[in-house]
């Protein structure tokens, strides 16, 4: 219902799209204390992504949305997407460090919290669109960015406390190209089962003694893949997200 | 429901009524990572506004309503109200500004969140009481303080960044005036479009291609017009705020 | 349905888990503006508490939680977290007077917040399960131990303010037997009435004119007791609270 409230209330729409956009930003900030509006001091982000949530949702003849219906340009922008998810994680995992030494655990909740912080508030972000679905929330079922993120928060957390036998700049790297592969992947074959389903199948037997995961990691996938299909402008705000960080990052 | 409430749980009252009172205090402390409870160290504020709700809802034959009921009295803590309504916001605005230099947004943000808090967090003052209507916040249907809000927000900032070519004791006296008058028009003739209504739908229409926005506006004025008359007991705790702010600027 | 939440996401209960075990510590930061990750520094105790959590949760057979159905432990339990509870008030009450000097509503907040954190959020911890319950809070229908931790913040704010003529740690003595005592005394007999309930219907009729308060204190007893059954797994959380406390107590 994304374009109906864009219609009724544009400034719910504008609220909810940043905090999709600048969710993560919002989440580690509250989680460390420090003033959750700081995001609106970098004006020539906020333009940017402001500017890219109006062509979106107010462009005449949706020109905007159109274009990026064109497959290699979703492409492109799916990746740079990936990319700076990295970035965010790592800014993360050295932010928290600063503050609390050698607190392993508060750096990876702080650098999930900076990668996929837009998911992580989902229920938040859909109350000011109206929206209330506490049945659903990325912690009951992790959509696959949020588990990426999180395994990439565990692996960045780990080089820092040095148990990794690997350099910084090798695993920012390899963890960003694989991040970009497996969504390529994933939006060229419409694939829709997670890369991990089979690893999570086996930890969850081995620790939790589930029997009915599998089936339930394929559907869950199959879901998450259907809301990350870019240009499909009614069913969520998904899109704008990967749009205007495209944006963001070129300023960079 | 706020009656029933208060029979069943004075402490869930008191709570409700504080945040009502002092949201804007809290919602902008958090918004600049400042303890939200500092409101509370202000005792006699705390006391002043406790004692009112005490009168408010528990007076034997709701004499102290019924006072209230009273029409000049009614506009004159309408009028004080507003009045406390603009210092808040220019100090909000100058809070904002000495945390981050220069920065517009930030200035709206926080300058906005502390005159119209309590309707901005109105979600979760209503969860206290145990009620929660997702589908309604004041983010998608604003009322009309928060949009007048909002204005003085916007243009206080533009003052502070010596934008607007105008003396700063001059704004606040203009807006004062504006919102005193807007406001006392409003009740007496118990009008419900808002003044920005024609303004609004020529904006909306411009930018956003909003054709039903006329009829919508109306109607969302009718709404909040009755919400806000004074002392309309079981209706919500919108008169407990104006009662309680009269009291609170008294002792200053 | 704290079981199928298990079953269906182990990353949700675990994080529902350490809200309800750590939410006073979250709450009280957040009221002064700390890190509310903070918990997470002290690595020693979330691991003890999550490892508590993985027995009670995926132990073959439920042999942890038949451990517990064992009456005397079960005591034991119980007397100890309730030993912790006069330490975290207390705690709360300094942590707050070093902040705001004499506020003595915010240590008294604070030391609420504190001592019975998991509860005041319990609205939220049940959202990380996907339940959403707005009819009902703490606030609105306060259990015992929430009831019994504002008097305890009470009297150690009062103490603290030197209103009241008793020494600190006799009054800490005094607080920890009341609370074991009575504690101890609901759990052996399954007593549903609250010792304060004739206390509460007196004040309720004397301030606030309450007719119907009594039969409704005492069916509030009855579900609160019946919510704190140490180890009845499927009702609720409440449980894994106790035995954890338990843990992180013996470590320090």
């Amino acid at each position: 219902g994304a374009v109906e409230v864009s219609v009724r209330s544009p400034v719910a729409c504008w609220f909810s799209a940043m905090l999709s956009c600048f969710g993560g930003s919002v989440l580690s900030s509250l989680m460390l204390a420090e003033p959750p509006v700081a995001f609106l001091a970098k004006g020539t982000n906020v333009l940017l992504a402001s500017s890219v949530w109006y062509l979106v949702f107010y462009c005449p003849q949706d020109i905007f949305c159109r274009c990026f219906a064109f497959l290699p340009l979703r492409l492109l922008v799916a990746g740079m997407k990936e990319v700076t998810r990295t970035w965010k994680i790592t800014a993360g995992v050295a932010h928290a460090d600063s503050h609390f030494k050698n607190a392993w655990l508060v750096m990876i909740a702080v650098g999930w919290a900076r990668g996929a912080g837009g998911g992580l508030i989902s229920n938040f972000e859909q109350l000011v669109r109206g929206v209330w679905k506490p049945e659903t929330n990325e912690l009951l079922k992790m959509s696959y960015p949020v588990k990426v993120t999180l395994i990439g928060a565990v692996l960045f957390t780990l080089q820092h406390s040095q148990y990794l036998p690997i350099a910084r700049h090798n695993l920012i790297f390899l963890y960003t190209v694989f991040l970009v592969v497996t969504k390529v992947t994933m939006m060229l074959t419409r694939s829709t089962a997670s890369p991990f389903a089979r690893l999570e199948a086996t930890l969850g037997y081995m620790f939790f003694g589930m029997q009915q995961a599998p089936s339930k990691v394929k559907s869950e996938g199959a879901l998450s893949s259907n809301g990350s299909s870019v240009c499909d402008r009614p069913s969520s705000g998904q899109h704008r997200d990967g749009v205007k960080k495209r944006q963001a990052k070129k300023t960079e």
